[in-house]
């Protein structure tokens, strides 16, 4: 092994004759010269030899140096000049990219020190109580699983917008401060805008209608804000949704539709991020053509027949439920996803278009996947004094709806959509068992980044 | 002329048959009967023949029948069947995609009728005051050329992200509600937190450089809120932000990235919306290999030198500057871009990296666009230490940016970004007068969709 040549001016100007190489990218200069950089992940001291596993955005390698190499301490950033040697057939490491290789130190410069770590994060799990995975984020974010889950996020997103695009949907850009508490129901929060009383939309919802107006078919990467004072592993204060919404168009076209999106969504995310969900023990992914479709009412018949348990006169599935009809749909249809229609015309949101042929029921539906409702939609009721008559019938003040309304004053065509959650979908896809792991920053009544106890009252709280 | 049949039953079962034909297709399909579905964009009565403009998502075509058609009206939504016939050499409307042809109508079915319109929606300009263009914003987003500007908005963002993605950013989402005020300086908006005090984000600015350390490349599109009380028309309360931020970069790295994000996107919306662009009556895009660089004193000392106004001891280019100094671009350089850097460290934000040559200049950069500053950002700070003391100078408390200080504690490699505005660049590429009409519902201080009037007062205002 070469000397390690700790004058620092000449690695500066070693280093600055040399280009960067991604890791990733290593195995194919084998007996070159190469500059890497990133961050120490581990390091293993043996007598005079050093190891240490370097990561940056591609992948990791084994470096090799000797005892000076014992300067650096987890996640150093730092800047290795070395030599890419191949490994003994004994020593090659198969869990990684670059197993067959590793970098013989020549020189390094240390770009950025790190304190001391408050827990390890060398091993195969992080191991870490919640509180502390969220008071530390911003290091805890750097742990390859914990990283990894946000990148299965972003490939959800882009197979969403990929599926969205394919149907011909524009994407638009919704505001999130509102004149009004639109929806009822789950609490908002409130702001001062200017002197005047606002609001935090807690979703999309009626501006991506009032677009299907516009642009027919749209979609929509939007926050949701829910301040319901409930700590709960599935809720967060918030969240991102992905809307669609389509105009000139019926129920069957919507079921089609959101089952093309969901199917798509999923199928990139193990196109591009396979190794990653099998990783997190997920099997592989299984999308029918035909996703099967149940009423509600059909559904609970089939979950009282198989586990005896009668839901029949529930309004909803609770989550026993949902488990046992994907249970059902994966062992009937070979499906990840089942389609839930037809949830009673009460329970949900006053837009819901009533079925006509039975109007205590509306065309509704969810998309179950793998046990856990990921998306939720509806045909709309798109006849301006229809709407304005379910305002009045769900107590909702038409005065807190005008622009919204006058879309529908202007000629709607029939037209309805549906919402994905983000991090539900990637909590559902990973097993996370809180929906707070698969925020990068979560929200929740108990945080804002650093625990609320920490943050100053409102002057506004009274309750 | 087929006879139009109004038995509406016979209609819904002729429409159940066919299925639609978007108007762009039409022109395929000479001699066959279709469907298609659309509003009514205009309508012309010449006694026994009435003309439909009809538009859908694709486009808009001519429809012909009878004087039954004089009952729709603008912005009914319809469904209509009939056949395609070729038009005559002399009527061809060469300024439309379907001029070549028209549709006879068989059949009609009102899908939704629509109030009569408070204004002329047929025209080639819709003319209407600001005030009116907002209160009716659920119809005038309908305007043709209106509906265009976020046609262009949803391209600049395609364009973007895929820039971005080409640099191997991975896609963050970022939270918008904070414990802190972070930035200093503009006004920031309050939220009631669960009784607790938190503030709307003024830019995703901390969040993607702690992702920094995590992803080394990231993206983000986000929300900034800014509650100035000012009007002006550049000025949103609420606009989105197209952020890049990079780990292991040097500052001619960093102007070669953002340089090539911005030749990207706009290079992206001319390929696919260059029609619109034009429409608009924008000249072609010119996007130089390299665009020209000029250190702010540079900058100011060509404009001197061209106009005789001495700026030179400014800290920044006023606007009549960016519009001089992007003439020389275009002059000298044959360019719509032209990059500005080093403005002095105390006119940027606290993270800025002072130059090491110069300190009293920083390391930043603004991005001009045919006049107008479009993207701005810097080599940061990535040193604890140096963050701290720059934290302190600027009369900033430390304990507000603990999860921030937290990344950089442990181990930031050099890094830097920057961030474009949406609307800004919509509003600049197609030479809007207002940055309000580059957002589909503009926030400001007078109104939020509904003009604040009738809105109710804050009970927490007190000024």
């Amino acid at each position: 092994m070469s000397s390690v040549n700790f004058e620092s001016k000449i690695h500066s100007m070693t280093a600055k004759n040399l280009t960067r190489t991604l890791i990733l990218d290593i195995p194919k200069y084998v007996s070159d010269k190469v500059k890497i950089e990133g961050w120490v992940a581990t390091r293993r001291d043996h007598g005079k030899l050093v190891f240490i596993d370097l990561a940056d955005r591609s992948g990791v390698v084994q470096v090799v140096g000797d005892e000076k190499l014992s300067s650096l301490r987890p996640q150093f950033a730092v800047e290795i000049i070395g030599v890419v040697k191949k490994r003994p057939a004994s020593m090659i490491n198969k869990k990684i990219a670059t197993g067959e290789v590793e970098v013989t130190v020549e020189n390094f410069n240390i770009l950025a020190k790190s304190k001391e770590l408050p827990f390890d994060m060398g091993g195969e799990d992080l191991n870490l109580e919640l509180p502390t995975l969220f008071d530390y984020r911003s290091l805890t974010l750097r742990y390859p699983k914990v990283k990894n889950i946000f990148k299965i996020q972003s490939y959800l997103m882009d197979g969403f917008r990929k599926a969205a695009q394919d149907l011909d949907c524009t994407e638009v850009f919704v505001p999130t401060i509102s004149a009004s508490s639109t929806e009822g129901g789950a609490e908002v929060f409130k702001l001062d805008y200017y002197g005047h009383e606002a609001f935090m939309i807690q979703s999309p919802q009626l501006y991506k209608q009032i677009l299907v107006g516009v642009f027919e078919r749209v979609f929509a990467i939007s926050h949701a804000y829910r301040a319901e004072p409930s700590v709960t592993t599935r809720h967060l204060s918030e969240s991102i949704q992905m809307d669609c919404e389509f105009g000139f168009v019926d129920f069957e076209q919507l079921l089609d539709y959101l089952e093309e999106v969901g199917k798509k969504t999923l199928k990139h995310v193990e196109e591009v991020g396979g190794d990653i969900l099998y990783s997190f023990g997920v099997p592989k992914l299984k999308l029918p053509t035909r996703v099967p479709r149940l009423r509600l009412g059909e559904a609970q018949k089939i979950i009282k027949e198989l586990t005896g348990v009668d839901h029949t006169k529930e309004s909803d599935l609770d989550p026993q439920d949902e488990r046992e009809i994907s249970k059902w749909a994966l062992k009937e249809y070979n499906s990840d996803l089942v389609t839930i229609t037809h949830f009673p015309t009460k329970k949900r949101a006053f837009y819901t278009m009533p079925d006509p042929d039975d109007p205590e029921y509306s065309l509704s539906y969810d998309l179950l996947f793998r046990g856990m409702e990921i998306l939720s939609g509806s045909q709309r009721i798109n006849d301006y004094k229809a709407l304005l008559a379910a305002l009045k019938q769900n107590k909702l003040d038409p005065k807190n709806f005008e622009i919204y309304l006058q879309s529908f004053a202007y000629g709607m065509p029939p037209e309805g959509g549906f919402s994905f959650g983000l991090e539900r979908m990637t909590m559902q896809l990973l097993r996370l068992a809180n929906i707070r792991e698969a925020s990068l920053f979560p929200r929740d009544m108990e945080r804002v980044d650093v625990r609320l106890t920490k943050i100053k009252k409102s002057k506004t709280a009274k309750k």
